[in-house]
C-alpha cells in the first residue's frame, strides 16, 4: 500500500490540502449532528467558526496549488474544440439553448470507439444481457422508482416575470451580497449569516420561503418572489393522441432492465448471478446548466445492473482483477487524513474498506476501461459515499472521479442498491421478481405449514386474495419469519403482512421441519452507471497538450485505438503522381478500416502535421519525391514526432497493427529506419531528400522531444 | 435489362396482379384529376366503377398469389421474437405502452453490428462528417422546417371520455359499415359512398365534420364526436424551469444537419461536395402504432445529407457503382406496365430514369449495404415517387422498399431535395447559407453596378437595412437575375426583392461586365434517409426459417458479420476435463472480440444446437471425448450443419476469419475433414466417436439440406 506519488513539492501542499479539508469535512459533519441533537446556540457557533477558520485556510493553500499546477489554457482548449467541431451549442444559428450540445466529427469518431470498446471489455467479455429500452417512458413506472415525487429542486417564481430561480441558489448569493457589502459586521452575526448559507439546500419550502422574505430577496422584476415549490427535473411529455397519458423523459436508463427482469432471468437460464446492461440517452431538465458538457440536459449513459444473491456477492473472476492497484478515497480517509491510498482491489474487499467482491470487481474493471481509452490514471481516484450521502437501502457506494479544469468530478457510479428497485417493481405491479437458488444437499429447515380459509380471505380481499396467501406462505418457509406473525395473531388475533390485514379465521399454522431444495430470494442489484458525456469530456482535457515550436502547438495524444481518425495521408507536392500514390494509399487503408484524413492541400508539410495533431491524428504517412523513385514513404508518430521510411505496400499493416495493439510504435521504430525532420513553421522538407541510401539517422530512443508524455497507447 | 425472375407459375400470377395494379394506379390518377377538372359527376361516376372492378380483380388474384407464396409462419416467427427476447413490449410488467417497443440481447448485439456496418460503409468509406445532435429541439428550429405547421393528422375527440382518432379513419371505417349493411343498395349510391371514402384524407376539417355528421358518426360513449381539428405528431415538452420554452423531440435527425451547415462546411476547409451524417433517435406520437415494430413511436435513423452544387450532381465515386443493377419500379411503371426493371444504375441515369449521379449512387450504396448486412436480395425493389407524391421543390425521389408478411414496405428514402431546407434556416435566421465555387478561368459577366441610397433603405427598414442590401446585391451579381427588378423600378418605382418592397430612391444602378472568379450558390441536399428499426425487423424476416428435423426447428440466417454471436462453444459431457476445454476455446474467442455463447447445459447436444440456431450463431464448436485425447474439436456450421473437424487451436482464426470475409465455410471444409453427424431429437453422438483416422466421411459439396438457402455470407 502507498500513498498517491507527484512531483515533491506539490505533493507536500497538497498533503496539507488534503488534510485541511478532511479537518473541514468533520467539522462539518460535527456543525450537523450539533443541530440535530439540537445543542446550544453557543455551542454551535463555537463550530461554525472553526470550520469558517479551517475553510479560509484551504482556500489559500488551494490558490498556491493551482498557481504551481501545471497550467491548463482553457482559452487555447475550449477554442480548439469548437474550431476543430469536437462540440458546438446545439442550434446556433437559431439562437442555441442553454445545456444542449451537439458533437462534432471528431468527437462522434471519439465516442464511438469509446462505445464499442465499452461493449467488448463489459458486455461481450462477460456474456451481459444488452438491453435497448425506450427514452420515452409512462408515469407509472417513475413514480415507482420515486423519480415523480423526489426527482426535485426547490423553485421560486418570479410573480411579474414568470422567470425560475432555484431557490436555495439565490438564498446564498443574496447572503454573498449582504456579507460583501457589510465588511465590518460584527464576527458572530457574519457567523450566524454563513450558518444559514451552508444549510440552504436543506431547508423546507415553508423555511426557505420565510428566509426569503427575511433576507430581502427581491426578484429581478422588483416584486417578491413566489412561494418555493418543487420542480422535477424531469421532462415531461404525454403519449398518445389523447394528450391524458403522461410520459415522462427517463432520467437514467436503469429503470428499462429493472422493469425486464424476470424475462431477463428466463433468457439467463434462469441461473445467477448475472448482468444486463445499456447504452443509451438519459435527459434532465437542469435548472441552470452551466459547467459546459459536465452538466447537460441530454446526456449519453452505460449502466449495468449486475444482479446477484444478497448472502453471496463474490464475483468468479475477482481473482483476475485482486492484484489491481486502485487510488482509494474512503469514507475514513475523507473524515480523517484527508489522503487517498493506493490499494490492490484484492487487500480492499479483504479489509472490508470496499464491501464486496463484486462491487470490487467492477471498480478494478472501470479502472482497466479508462486505462484503455486513455486517460490519465494520475487523475483518477474512486471516492466512497459517506454515510450521510448513500440512499437508506446502499450498501456501499464509490463514484470514480476524474479530474479535469472543474476538479475532480464524478462519471461513474458504482452503488450496490441492495434489492430496492426489484421490490418497489414487485410491490407496484405485483409481480414476483425473484430468483432461485438450489442447493446443492437440502437443508432441513424449521417452516410453517398453512392452511387457509380462502372463503375468509376472499370475502376481505377479494381479487388481491391470492396475493395475501402468497405473502403469507412466503413468510412461512422459513419459521424464523413466521413466527412474528404467529405471535401477533395469537395475541391480538390480527397481523399486518405486506400492507395487508391477515385475521386469525384465514389462516391456522403448524410449526414443522422440511428439506428445503431451494430458496427464492429478491437478488441484490449492483450498478456501475457511466456518464459517457462526462466520460468523453475528461479525456478530452486529459488529451490534451501543447508544445513549444515556433509557436504554441495543440496536440490531442488520443490512443491510437481511440483516435477518431487513425492515419493522415500527405502529398508533398500536388503533382498528379504524388496525389495518385496518396489515394491508393488511403484507400488501401479504408479498405480495412481504418478512418483515414487526405490533406492535399498547399499548405507546408509543417502546416498540415500541426492541423492532423490538433484533432489527435496518431499517424502521418507522407508521399515524397522518393516514394516516385523507389515506393517508399514515411510514417510520423504525433507525439514522439519520430518517423520511419518503409515500403507504402507495408503501411496498412503496420497502421492496423499498432491500431490494434499487436504491435507498439517502439516495434516500429526498431524495424524501420528512423529518419530527422525539421517540423519548424514553413518546413517542407522531408529527411527523404537526404540520399535514399543513408538510413538511421536518428536514434529511435531519441523520444520525449515533447513537454509532457503521452500515456502508453 | 431483365425482368425480375421468380419460380414460373408464381411469376405468372404476379405478372398479372402488376398489371392490375398499375392499371388501378393510372385509374386512380385519372379519377383524381377529373374531379380536380371538375368533371360532372356522371363522368366521374364512369371512371371510379372502372376503378373498383379493377380493385375487386386485384384482390382476387392477390389472394391467390398469397395462397401459393412459400407460407411464412407468422405464429412461429413472433413466438421466436419474444421467447428469445429479440424483442419485447416496454414497460410490459406496468402495462406497456403502445408503439414503444425494447430491443433485447440478440437484436441489440445485431443492431449495434448493423451501425457498426453503417457507419463503416457511408460514413468512414467516403469521409462524411458524423454529427450526434440533440433529440429535445426547440420550437423555433421545427416552426423553421415546416413540422410544428404540417406534421399533422386530422384529429376529432369523443366529448364525453376525451378519447381521440384519426377522423379520416373513423369516416372509412362507417362507409365500410354502412356498405357492409346494406348489400342490396343500388351500385350508383354505393359508388358514391366508395368516392367520399377515398377521398378521405383529403378532406378539410370543416368538410370532414359535415362528413361525420351525415355518416352518423358517433363516439362511443353515444355522443357526436367534436370538431375535427389537426394532431401534431410530435412530442412536446418544455425546456428550462420557466415551462414557456416549447421544445418537440425531434421527428428525424436531418435538421440538426442542416443548422450546423456553415461549421460543417468549414470543417471540410470550404470544399464542396460533401456529406455529413447522424445516427440517432426520432419521435412521432403515433395516433394508433399498429404493425409491429414497422410504426413505432420512437426508432433509430440514419441519416445523410449529401451537400452539392445544383448544376453538377455528378459523384466522383459513381463509376465504382455504374454496373450495380437494381430493381427499379419507376414512376412509368407504376402507371404503366406495373413491373419492375432491374437495370444498371449508370444505365438508369444516363437513361434519365434516375435524376442525377448522386442520386444513383447513395441508392447503389444502399443496395450493396442491404446485400452487405444479410437481407434477400429478391426482397429488395427501388421505387420511385409519383409527381403527385413528391414535395413541391424536391427533384427526384425513390424509396427503397423491403419486402416482408406486412408487403412492401419504405425502409430507405433517397430524396434529392433541392435547396429547401437550408433557404428555410437561412432566412428564419438571416444567417446565409452558401458555399463558393472557384472558376478554373475567370468568367466574363453582365452584371449590374448598385449604388445605394442608405439612408433611404435605413429610414424604412432600420437594422434589416443590410438584408435588404445584401439581397440586392445578390441579384446584381448576374444582371439575368437583376433585370426584371431593374425593370420593375423604372416602370412602377417599386420592386419586390425577398419580400421587401423596395423603392426607386433607394439604389441606382449600371449594366456592366465584370471578370468572376467564383461563384456563391445554396447547395442542394440529396438525403438517404435509414429508419434502422425498419430494417432491423425486415432483416429478422428474411433471416428466419424453419427446417424439418423429427420437428420443426427455427432458424435465424444471420451472416457471420452481423450476428449477434459468432460461435457457440459446447461440452459433450458435463466431466471437469471437458468443460475446462470449453472455457479455454470460449476465452481465447471473446480475447478477439468475437462474442461467444458457452452452452454447459445438460440439454442433448441436437436440443443445444438448435437452440444456438434460433438466435442465428453461425457456428457450434463442439468439445468431445476425442478432443480429450487429441486436442481436436469439430465446427458445425448453422445453415448446412456441416461439421469439420480441427486442432482446437485453430478454432480462433478460423472463426475470425469467416467473419471478417477472409475464408468462406467452402474454404473451411476443404480445409479441414468433414465429418458425418446425426442431429435427431436426442441425438448426443459425434462423429468424433468414429476412428480418429476415418476423414471426410461427407463430401464438402453435400449442402442444401435445408428448404430455403442462405444468402451468401
Amino acid at each position: 500500500m502507498t500513498e498517491t506519488t507527484e512531483s515533491l513539492d506539490l505533493s507536500k501542499l497538497q498533503d496539507e490540502l488534503d488534510a485541511i479539508n478532511a479537518q473541514i469535512t468533520k467539522q462539518g459533519s460535527t456543525v450537523r449532528q450539533l443541530k440535530k441533537d439540537g445543542a446550544s446556540a453557543d455551542v454551535i457557533d463555537e463550530a461554525v467558526k472553526a470550520l469558517q477558520a479551517l475553510k479560509i485556510n484551504a482556500a489559500g493553500l488551494a490558490e498556491k496549488l493551482l498557481g504551481s499546477e501545471p497550467e491548463f489554457d482553457r482559452k487555447a482548449f475550449d477554442d480548439l474544440l469548437i474550431r476543430k467541431m469536437f462540440v458546438v451549442p446545439s442550434f446556433e444559428i437559431h439562437g442555441g439553448v442553454k445545456g444542449l450540445f451537439d458533437l462534432g466529427p471528431p468527437a462522434c469518431g471519439l465516442k464511438a470507439a469509446m462505445i464499442d470498446l465499452w461493449r467488448k471489455h463489459f458486455v461481450l467479455a462477460e456474456n451481459m444481457l444488452e438491453m435497448e429500452c425506450t427514452c420515452l417512458t409512462p408515469e407509472v413506472v417513475l413514480k415507482t422508482s420515486g423519480h415523480v415525487d423526489r426527482f426535485t429542486d426547490l423553485m421560486v417564481r418570479d410573480t411579474q416575470t414568470g422567470e425560475c430561480f432555484r431557490a436555495d441558489k439565490l438564498l446564498e448569493d443574496a447572503i454573498d451580497d449582504l456579507l460583501e457589502k457589510n465588511p465590518t459586521m460584527p464576527l458572530e452575526t457574519r457567523e450566524e449569516h454563513l450558518r444559514v448559507q451552508r444549510q440552504a439546500d436543506a431547508y423546507s419550502p415553508e423555511e426557505l420561503d420565510k428566509l426569503l422574505l427575511q433576507y430581502d430577496c427581491k426578484a429581478p422584476s422588483g416584486e417578491p418572489y413566489s412561494s418555493s415549490f418543487p420542480f422535477n427535473l424531469m421532462f415531461r411529455t404525454s403519449i398518445g393522441p389523447e394528450g391524458t397519458a403522461v410520459g415522462y423523459l427517463r432520467p437514467e436508463t436503469a429503470q428499462g432492465l429493472f422493469v425486464n427482469f424476470r424475462r431477463l432471468l428466463d433468457m439467463n437460464a434462469q441461473k445467477m448471478p448475472f448482468a444486463a446492461a445499456q447504452i443509451g440517452l438519459g435527459f434532465r431538465n437542469e435548472i441552470a446548466p452551466r459547467s459546459g458538457l459536465l452538466r447537460v440536459r441530454e446526456f449519453c449513459m452505460g449502466e449495468i445492473e449486475h444482479f446477484v444473491d444478497p448472502n453471496d456477492k463474490s464475483h468468479p473472476n475477482f481473482p483476475s482483477v485482486a492484484d489491481k492497484e486502485l487510488v482509494l478515497f474512503g469514507r475514513d480517509d475523507q473524515l480523517g487524513s484527508g489522503k487517498t491510498k493506493t490499494i490492490k482491489i484484492g487487500e480492499a474487499v479483504k479489509a472490508g474498506l470496499v464491501n464486496n467482491e463484486t462491487l470490487g470487481y467492477f471498480m478494478a474493471r472501470t479502472q482497466l476501461y479508462m486505462e484503455k481509452i486513455g486517460m490519465d490514471p494520475a487523475r483518477l481516484r474512486f471516492r466512497q459515499h459517506l454515510a450521510t450521502e448513500m440512499a437508506h437501502y446502499a450498501a456501499d457506494c464509490w463514484d470514480l472521479e476524474i479530474k479535469s479544469s472543474y476538479g475532480w468530478v464524478e462519471c461513474v457510479g458504482h452503488a450496490d442498491r441492495a434489492c430496492y428497485d426489484l421490490d418497489v417493481h414487485a410491490k407496484a405491479t405485483k409481480t414476483p421478481m425473484v430468483a432461485t437458488m438450489k442447493y446443492d444437499t437440502p437443508k432441513e429447515m424449521d417452516v410453517a405449514k398453512l392452511k387457509f380459509d380462502r372463503k375468509a380471505i376472499g370475502m376481505v380481499y377479494k381479487k388481491d386474495a391470492r396475493m395475501v396467501s402468497s405473502a403469507l406462505e412466503a413468510l412461512a418457509e422459513d419459521w424464523k419469519d413466521f413466527e412474528p406473525i404467529a405471535k401477533a395473531l395469537e395475541a391480538e388475533g390480527k397481523a399486518t403482512v405486506d400492507g395487508y390485514e391477515v385475521t386469525k379465521d384465514m389462516v391456522t399454522w403448524e410449526k414443522t421441519t422440511k428439506k428445503v431444495h431451494e430458496v427464492k430470494f429478491t437478488p441484490s442489484v449492483i450498478e456501475p452507471s457511466f456518464g459517457m458525456g462526462r466520460i468523453l469530456y475528461s479525456l478530452l482535457e486529459h488529451s490534451f497538450y501543447q508544445r513549444d515550436m515556433d509557436e504554441q502547438r495543440n496536440v490531442m495524444r488520443f490512443n491510437a485505438r481511440v483516435a477518431p481518425q487513425k492515419c493522415a495521408v500527405l502529398p508533398i507536392s500536388s503533382s498528379a503522381e504524388c496525389n495518385s500514390v496518396v489515394d491508393e494509399i488511403a484507400s488501401s487503408l479504408m479498405d480495412i478500416d481504418m478512418a483515414t484524413r487526405v490533406d492535399k492541400s498547399s499548405a507546408a508539410l509543417g502546416r498540415r502535421y500541426a492541423r492532423a495533431d490538433e484533432i489527435g491524428v496518431p499517424f502521418a504517412v507522407t508521399v515524397d519525391f522518393d516514394t516516385l523513385r523507389d515506393d517508399s514513404v514515411t510514417i510520423r508518430e504525433r507525439d514522439s514526432m519520430i518517423q520511419v521510411r518503409l515500403p507504402k505496400k507495408e503501411v496498412p499493416n503496420v497502421i492496423y497493427d499498432v491500431v490494434h495493439g499487436r504491435l507498439t510504435w517502439e516495434d516500429v521504430t526498431k524495424k524501420y529506419p528512423v529518419v530527422q525532420v525539421d517540423e519548424g513553421e514553413g518546413a517542407n522538407t522531408q529527411a527523404a531528400s537526404a540520399p535514399p541510401g543513408a538510413k538511421t539517422v536518428v536514434e529511435a530512443t531519441s523520444r520525449g522531444r515533447f513537454s509532457r508524455p503521452a500515456p502508453a497507447n
